[in-house]
């Protein structure tokens, strides 16, 4: 029994990290809700579909959902996303002004929350959101790892 | 005597951070160049026109850099930036493998490199970067200063 079981967000979070997998993509997903649940954007990772290495699943949803408001701010919003965000995703997530930040696993490889530059910790970052992490983490772990076994194995089977 | 006369290229990250001022957004610009000096990209800051957070000069450079050589990846390329980058644009900078990242002024109340989360500091960075800084310094400050100074005075004048 996960000690915090998924959300309607984060599932759909999920589903696009999934979906990101299924293009080759790192699997990670993120969702951006309003205040009353209801979602603004949702997207996964792109960053070599897009040939842009700023196209995280975060930095795709946060553009979206500004697009779909015409605002670059989101106070009252949530992120989900299922991977801790690295430096970039997280002061993009400070600079929208995103009230709470929820994710799945920790990453201690590239991570920018809780590890390595934390960015929400040092007063030069001008917004700090509410932070709750190990929401959807078993799954969101499993889909990392399983896509990086496949990774280092691309021909197994073929010869057997 | 400036002890780091401004390049072709931070003259050119200079022009875009005027033109950034004079679209009422704050006046940061930058250029992406490949390893012969070649002018890849130039941007400026474009947050409020296109409603982006994450549409910072940097950023914007660096997407157009690598959607014009179809790739994520920009080893071999130096960034020119006026500003110090925030922590957003350090880890992009170190995502999109950038060689070399000359930037102008010190930013201690928003910057990512030298205070702060330091990104480069960690070992969660894939990627660090040559770093130089203080090229166009003064010039880039004096952009700020007067943008900031207008924004607090605008009425002035008017009245007199």
């Amino acid at each position: 029994m996960p000690a915090f079981p998924a959300s309607p967000a984060m599932a759909r979070a999920l589903d696009e990290a999934r979906a990101a997998a299924a293009r080759g993509e790192v699997p990670v997903g993120a969702v951006v809700s309003a205040g009353d649940g209801h979602i603004l954007a949702a997207a996964g990772n792109r960053t070599l579909e897009l040939s842009d290495p700023t196209a995280h699943a975060e930095i795709l949803a946060i553009r979206a959902a500004c697009a779909a408001l015409g605002s670059a701010r989101l106070p009252g919003t949530t992120l989900h996303v299922t991977l801790e965000p690295c430096p970039m995703c997280a002061a993009a997530i400070a600079a929208a002004r995103i009230a709470v930040l929820v994710y799945g696993a920790s990453d201690p490889k590239s991570g920018g929350i809780e590890q390595g530059p934390r960015v929400f910790a040092h007063p030069q970052v001008h917004h700090v959101p509410e932070v709750v992490s190990g929401i959807g983490e078993a799954e969101a772990t499993l889909l990392l790892k399983d896509f990086f076994r496949r990774l280092r194995q691309p021909e197994q089977g073929s010869s057997h």
